[in-house]
């Protein structure tokens, strides 16, 4: 295939350019502070004169007053007391951690760019464990923030006063994985990259793969409906999560089936995929795993216009058809932040477009055939301008990170200002030209990528410092021209704390009242990971 | 590849043996009464001591009491007045239908095993003309039984005593198609072979495919959750099904989102999917269709044991990997059914098991060689001893036929008792052996066929008359055997009104008091579907 690639793309190795070698993992936390991140957020912070330390410093900081960002005040919960910590050290001996240093971490979101003020961390490593804490935590109406790997990017994944940290890190074993079925059971806390290594010695890998997997949970994964890079291929985890064990008030919600097919009455796990542990704390998951391909291909590729990468994608899938895993852009931007702040090389030619697509065959001849006469009549019909193909692993996870690490990037560049908007295919990039052309020269870099496949847009705007005028004009504007071709205001990262008041631009008047509805029937006390997901009139 | 499948099977032109030709949609409602039908069944019915025609007069028929599926207790919703008919007539001029000949056939479900006594049947035409229904209903306290094709099996679709029939019949729009998305929003009345056809001529096809098909409506499908032929391929509902419009109390729930992705909050559709309209009725679907396949082939495969069946099915998936869309199995008492009461001939020798495999891919040599070599594999390792392959279309559904005609050929060999149920993929047939032992000579025929590939089986059981004494020896047998390997009692018919009562061999305690809150939550007056999907206990 390579000599008959060679007649119309220059084809490269991907390792050649490529350096240091790219993982697809984010970095771990980075103590230093991105430009433009007051250092004061991350000191220790005092107590605030209602007697606790204070979510409004930072919230007035994040977003100007009246921003629908800002947290709303300090809910009437319970403080923890001495008897409280005595209890949870008896339920989860050496497991109940109050030590600011270790707490810190797990106080501040990846992207540093929220805080909370927990002064307790709990570790428990069973469902039972769980149980007793919730119901705990439920008599004595103490908050609680649940917390997987700490990846998430709204600001739902931390405390925003003093809610108790209940962290799954230590629920982190296989339960069972069934070859036959391919089906995985496993606890919450489980990281989804081991899960994928465990699943790849026997032949079968994880139904959804992100930038995050070296730190995110799986239990973080269903609790967000965490989208990422292999949905086109494997569809959401509202299909591929088949069971789900979940607490709320201390009693275990037991749906952890492991079947593909149950209409036995509502399907209650739905309820929670996608809650952001604002309804219940997901203890374990089943999963329904594809095969491991035989074969994998990834092409990275050029295209002068948007348009052009639109009819690529649409040659792509009549071609490349059952064997398509993934259709993935960046713009030039992206391209050049990720040469300037993490040194990698572009592989082909400078474009204003770039695409990653991947293949995952069982047969790796046939597979071959079809990419080969796909990128043929790309070329032909001169959609496409330069690509490279990577057949592999290591070449693959070169040419992969071109993407996965955008993210990375981005957070050398500035403060960055965050959007995951999803919307018909063909509008997904205009929101990037408006956007330009509405902020001129007001931001540093206006930049677009994400997944083409699912219609999901990464919009990111960065600046030198935080800067609230910047903001100003970016939203609402953001939000209205999503809404006015109908699109979802976030598409995969959830609502967090930093998007919940934007809820009415993707949502109706009622559809918002019913989930108010729905929290207080499974949490009426409102416990449960407060302030986020639902709009402040909600809370 | 004809040539070298001769070598090692028996290939045979499908239509030859095959007369009548099949369809795959379901008889026409028939008027003649299956074998231990009693006909004083379908007579109308004298108004009982209560002033209403009762339920109580069936009921004791079907069931014996106190048998669970025995309807409850007729609730004292209030009654269709002369005022409620010129309401209705004026909203819905000429669709308000108070005709008996006309109501009969939407007040017997498809099987002929339930009925109910409404005197009433709304055609609306709109969602406007749904709001205004329920809404009136509502404040009325006149409960509805939502109505699609009536083709469910579990008598859900019928009313149980006087229930008004909402129909969808007349809400039969494809609202949009887009071509790029593959995106089909449309109203809840298509029926889902229209639909099919829509979009073959599109180059799309339905992400589900069911034996109803020529009678079945999208929005019942999506109301009762249905799995069916392409599940394996192309995942549940809950994945492919984008958006719902949904009303309860008159006002309309938006929830028509038309994107692959959107974490803004809770997904509320879910709770509508697979609710059997207890919840809401469902008025329009958003559903994303899989691409046309350039090629499709379909093997019907003999095998002497359910072991050789599983290795078969272990091998298919390894060597046809992504092209394998179906995978279903009969074993040799469905086809002496087959052979007996609808002449249609075995195409292939005498075996104890039979399989359905079918491929769809974008590249016919590709796949056809993907196939051949699956089937010279499975051959020579004596997991299959004979075979027969279609490629043409009519071949096809020939081949298609042999599967989806056995729920029609059990109709005619006498009263059926139907159970659907979800187990462990090795544990499928293990239930129908165990149930034939376990009966000895009492029945008539016990049958097991199904979807391999979903860990579902269909079993039935017949007998010459309607005999208590024989249910009693299948139930509750079939729903504990079930519940000791964890499978589900339903897995895609849904509860309805017979298995309404054994969700708790499926379901916790804890979970089915949660769907009860939930009923409340949306359906406070109880007016939707009543005595449906929930037990007793929650009704």
């Amino acid at each position: 295939m390579a000599g008959l690639l060679h007649r119309r793309l220059r084809l490269r190795t991907a390792l050649r350019w490529m350096s240091p070698l790219s993982t697809a993992s984010p970095p771990a936390v980075v103590r230093t502070l991105p430009p433009g991140f007051s250092s004061s957020l991350l000191q220790t912070p005092r107590p605030g004169s209602c007697g606790v330390r204070c979510r409004e410093l930072h919230a007035g900081e994040e977003r100007p007053a009246p921003s629908p960002a800002a947290a709303p005040e300090r809910r009437p919960f319970s403080r923890v007391t001495p008897e409280d910590l005595a209890f949870f050290s008896k339920i989860i001996p050496g497991r109940t951690i109050t030590d600011p240093d270790i707490l810190e971490a797990s106080n501040v979101d990846w992207l540093k760019s929220v805080r909370g003020f927990s002064e307790v961390l709990l570790r428990p490593q069973s469902t039972e464990e769980v149980s007793h804490i919730l119901g705990y935590c439920n008599s004595r109406n103490l908050a609680v923030s649940p917390q997987g790997g700490n990846t998430g990017l709204v600001g739902g994944s931390v405390p925003v006063y003093d809610e108790i940290i209940l962290s799954t890190a230590l629920m982190n074993n296989v339960i069972n994985f069934d070859s036959v079925s391919g089906i995985l059971s496993c606890q919450a806390g489980c990281v989804l990259e081991s899960l994928s290594l465990y699943l790849e010695d026997r032949d079968y890998i994880m139904p959804l793969d992100l930038g995050a997997k070296g730190s995110c949970h799986i239990g973080g994964n269903v609790a967000t409906n965490a989208g990422g890079l292999r949905l086109l291929r494997y569809g959401s985890l509202r299909g591929t999560v088949l069971g789900l064990e979940v607490l709320a008030d201390g009693r275990v919600l037991d749906c952890l089936a492991t079947l593909r097919k149950d209409n036995t009455g509502y399907d209650l796990k739905q309820l929670f995929i996608g809650s952001e542990g604002t309804l219940g704390v997901i203890t374990a998951v089943t999963i329904l795993c594809p095969r491991k391909a035989k074969a994998v291909n990834v092409a990275f590729l050029g295209c002068e216009s948007f348009e052009q990468l639109l009819q690529t994608f649409q040659l792509c899938r009549g071609m490349l058809g059952e064997i398509l895993s993934a259709f993935e852009f960046l713009d030039r931007e992206c391209m050049r932040l990720l040469n300037t702040h993490l040194k990698l090389a572009n592989p082909i030619t400078d474009c204003p477009f770039y695409i990653v697509i991947e293949t995952s065959g069982s047969n790796p001849t046939h597979d071959e055939e079809k990419l080969h006469k796909f990128l043929e009549e790309a070329m032909t019909s001169s959609q496409v301008i330069d690509g490279t193909v990577a057949t592999e692993e290591a070449k693959i996870k070169a040419l992969w990170s071109l993407r996965e690490r955008v993210t990375e990037a981005l957070t050398h560049d500035g403060f960055t200002y965050k959007y995951d908007i999803s919307l018909p295919v063909e509008r997904i990039y205009q929101l990037v030209t408006d956007m330009r052309e509405h902020l001129g020269n007001r931001a540093k870099s206006v930049v677009g990528y994400g997944h083409v496949g699912d219609g999901n847009l990464h919009l990111n705007i960065t600046s030198p410092t935080k800067d609230p005028d910047l903001l100003a004009s970016i939203e609402p504007f953001v939000y209205e021209w999503t809404a006015r071709f109908q699109g979802s205001i976030s598409a995969e990262h959830g609502l967090g704390l930093k998007k919940r008041n934007y809820i009415y631009y993707s949502k109706a008047n009622l559809a918002v009242a019913l989930m108010g509805n729905i929290k207080t029937m499974l949490d009426p006390k409102g416990i449960l990971n407060p302030y986020k997901t639902l709009p402040d009139n909600l809370q």
